[in-house]
């Protein structure tokens, strides 16, 4: 065993003779996450270049840092994006409570579109850009690394000759993982993400199940594939599809894992990287340790919205503001926005908290989230029961799966009085089924084999050390989808069978007619 | 980095405050396989107690050992035993060549059910023995380990109320891990194990495999899983699904991975530990090592048929030897028959060789085996090119996926002359390609995350320590055939629309007589 674990760590320390990584473009929590990856890379003697678009939130190029830059301008510009943002929160948080379904279609559609045309616009900064493409080009990348969710990263590897890692989330019903990368997501088991279902399902939730897959397929197909082969054809002079691109990609490392995700299939080139931007919580603020002792036996709770969301209406913040108010706990509660009235003397609002150090602080009894999944994932590394009041996207289905799990309690914030958020946390601190489940998710996420960003990392190398990952490939990938399923020999089978039933009985009528002719001929000669 | 690696480290070095782990009978290269981990559990402070039969050719319990010993009397004799093997290899390697498909079939027929009949009297004096299942029952044990060829090990772990591992190599086209482990096989391009088909197949090789499942299928539920529901019932009193009971084990260690298998979709309890066996090559004995040396430039060719074929026909004993005598190399030929005529003087015979050892020599430049999965891995990991000669079982399907790799040549026994093997061991000697392949497959045999060993040791302690590892198991297994593939929503969907369209006809029809009517009375009002 020794042998095997100094092989290990010498494989672990080995790849030191630099490899040079090309980072695509990304933002918002895509960017939080992928960042640790990174700084592993760079600790372990890679050299890691990260394209930049002069318009993002959370990349800046002129930051001093230990990555290397490869700005590009784009011709979007930073007001058009936070205004999109700050318009899609508003529809997502509250303009949806009050809209029919078919309004709430279209406007989602329409955000749809404006995204896929600025994703575009981003993309084409970089491909069609002669000085660009040629500093990539010059720039013998060994492996392009890429959140999907900006696409085109598969056009530029393609365009490069360079393997391709995917570090992905999710995508709406799984369109991507299951239609381009391959990877089998039967209905009857495997809740399409967003869909708010767990992996037990009922007849009518596997047929709602059925019918999402297909919606969110449809919706794929008509606002997003179409958009892109037209445009990949366009860059590459000839007809392509930018999902067989995708599904080009070497490695996917999916940001989830068993204690968050329910147990699905997969496929050996998708591994389960949940909680890559965990870590061991670090010492407190001295003012904010004080804060946090003062509360005694009780203990604290955590309270943040997450980095999008600064704000609330008066009347939410000022409801939060009083539910919070009678817990015993103290409260740290991260908010930007005007000092709510009620505010108990329990509650500090702060405009920016160390998230992972409070949970991993021994005094917290609970975590009040907006449910993203990089939050829930700190929550389960430090074992910390949560209350989750979704905002949109992922959040309410994330919120789903800890409920699920037994390890939270979700407060919907449309239908939420002081009340009942108060109740909910008491019922995580009170109730101690929620610490032991989430206790439990928390042993699950630690007792791996190896952790999620040594497991991202080894597969980044991998794929750096053998240029790409072609042996975890299936050959799903050559056939149709009627090849796939079979069903083209099920159609042959199925016409071997009438075939043989046809002649079968067609023989049988022929000798009954022969019968009874000769019965006539005989009876006409008596 | 350091400190996942110092986490890592202490993870496989804490465990050893001792389980208790009770090991299913087992025999042949079975045994070979399962003794190196449970070695490595008996390195990690861990109590390894083996059930062993009365009747086995390759346990021993008087042997002095460091594992315990739980021996149980079987009413099969060692005489039995031997006759069945060698009339099976007899059929297997000479008598299937002289055959119709009819005669194989029931010869075929016949063998699994002598053999299952000879699996359940062993099964019968385990279960249905007071006296062992007291002692297993007092002894605490945290999981109970089995390979599941010699059944009944599910039925014990349910009766003891233990967590169980399995550790695998194949089912006939993966009934049992399709069936009862719920793990997915499209067989448009999962080739069933000992169909001899690659993962690349066009439509009458997809054919075949679907009709291969469905034989196959039909076979196993004929004869083993109608006998074994019957007894299992009969055990427990009431009712009892064999196939259902092998699907609760915990964790499926698969003893593949994609240096020999083609990939393909897995579940979160199916680990692919292909490999275990294999280790570093020791020096060899001081008269081998010389006669090795003598091989100069040449190199040399180890030739090993395996363990169960101790001899051959003289006249293809006679016919290998003059082939082997028109090599440049030096032949370790292990073979237990009579000297044949025309052994060359590069030719020496042996009762047994160091098989892993000789693989892994510098001198040795190919091998000649009957391709059993444990010496392909020893092969693979050596990175040694392979001439295969299957005998029976899976090696002719083993060999079919080291030639789809490109790392061997098959010759068949049938039709083997002394050119065609000469030809073949020069082919694979010469022909650099094989040589570049088998390196690949041995790239990728050991550039993984963990060595096999280590990851089934991680696993079989991690259900230890958590009980068993639910958390992994797919809802799958609570779902029938057709709701897992959704053929009662399709069909639900599908009434829907049948009933849509006839509503819509019928109205349009009853419009067009409105219609009509309305015109006929107004032409005869006119």
């Amino acid at each position: 065993m020794k042998l095997h674990i100094t092989f290990f760590v010498l494989l672990l320390l080995s790849a030191a003779n630099g490899g040079k990584i090309l980072v695509w473009h990304t933002d918002g929590s895509h960017w939080i996450n992928m960042k640790p990856v990174l700084e592993t890379l760079v600790d372990r003697g890679h050299q890691v270049t990260v394209l930049v678009p002069s318009t993002s939130m959370f990349m800046n190029s002129s930051e001093p840092s230990r990555f290397r830059y490869e700005p590009f301008n784009v011709s979007v510009s930073m007001e058009f994006k936070k205004k999109f943002i700050e318009e899609f929160l508003l529809f997502s948080i509250y303009e949806v409570n009050h809209m029919s379904y078919l309004q709430i279609y279209n406007k989602f559609i329409g955000f749809i579109r404006t995204n896929m045309d600025y994703f575009l616009k981003f993309l084409h900064r970089v491909v069609k850009s002669e000085t660009i493409m040629k500093k990539l080009k010059k720039g013998n990348y060994d492996v392009l690394f890429a959140d999907p969710i900006y696409p085109g990263s598969d056009l530029a590897a393609d365009m490069l000759g360079i393997p391709l890692v995917f570090s992905l989330r999710f995508s709406l019903a799984h369109n991507w993982e299951r239609m381009c990368g391959q990877l089998p997501a039967p209905p009857s088991f495997v809740p399409g993400i967003m869909s708010k279902l767990t992996d037990k399902m009922d007849f009518s939730e596997r047929l709602w199940n059925v019918l999402f897959y297909a919606l969110q397929d449809v919706v794929m197909r008509n606002l997003m594939w179409r958009e892109l082969d037209k445009y990949y054809s366009e860059v590459k002079g000839t007809p392509t599809s930018a999902c067989e691109l995708m599904g080009k990609a070497d490695i996917w490392l999916m940001r989830t894992y068993w204690d968050f995700d329910f147990p699905r299939p997969l496929l050996p080139n998708f591994k389960f990287v949940g909680g890559i931007h965990c870590k061991p919580a670090k010492p407190l603020p001295e003012e904010m340790e004080k804060f946090v002792q003062s509360s005694g036996d009780a203990g604290i709770v955590v309270f943040s919205l997450g980095s999008m969301v600064k704000n609330l209406t008066t009347e939410k913040a000022n409801m939060i503001a009083s539910a919070l108010a009678q817990l015993p706990q103290k409260v740290l509660w991260r908010y930007s926005g005007e000092k709510p009235k009620g505010l108990g003397s329990n509650t500090r609002i702060y405009d920016w908290i160390p998230q992972n150090d409070l949970l991993g602080h021994p005094k917290t009894k609970a975590f009040i989230t907006h449910g993203g999944t990089n939050g829930i994932y700190e929550a389960i590394y430090h074992g910390v029961p949560m209350v989750g009041i979704p905002m949109f996207g992922d959040q309410p289905d994330n919120m789903v799966h800890m409920e699920a799990k037994g390890a939270a309690v979700t407060a919907k914030l449309k239908f939420m009085t002081n009340e009942s958020l108060r109740d909910a946390v008491n019922t995580v601190i009170n109730d101690k089924s929620y610490k032991e489940n989430v206790m439990r998710l928390s042993r699950i996420h630690h007792d791996r084999p190896m952790s999620p960003r040594d497991e991202a990392v080894f597969w980044i190398e991998f794929t750096m050390r053998n240029k790409g990952a072609k042996h975890l490939r299936v050959q799903a990938h050559k056939l149709t989808w009627y090849q796939y399923h079979s069903l083209d020999v099920l159609a042959f089978l199925l016409i071997i069978d009438l075939l043989l039933i046809f002649i079968l009985f067609k023989s049988c009528s022929f000798c009954f007619k022969r019968c009874c002719s000769r019965k006539k001929t005989k009876r006409k000669a008596e």
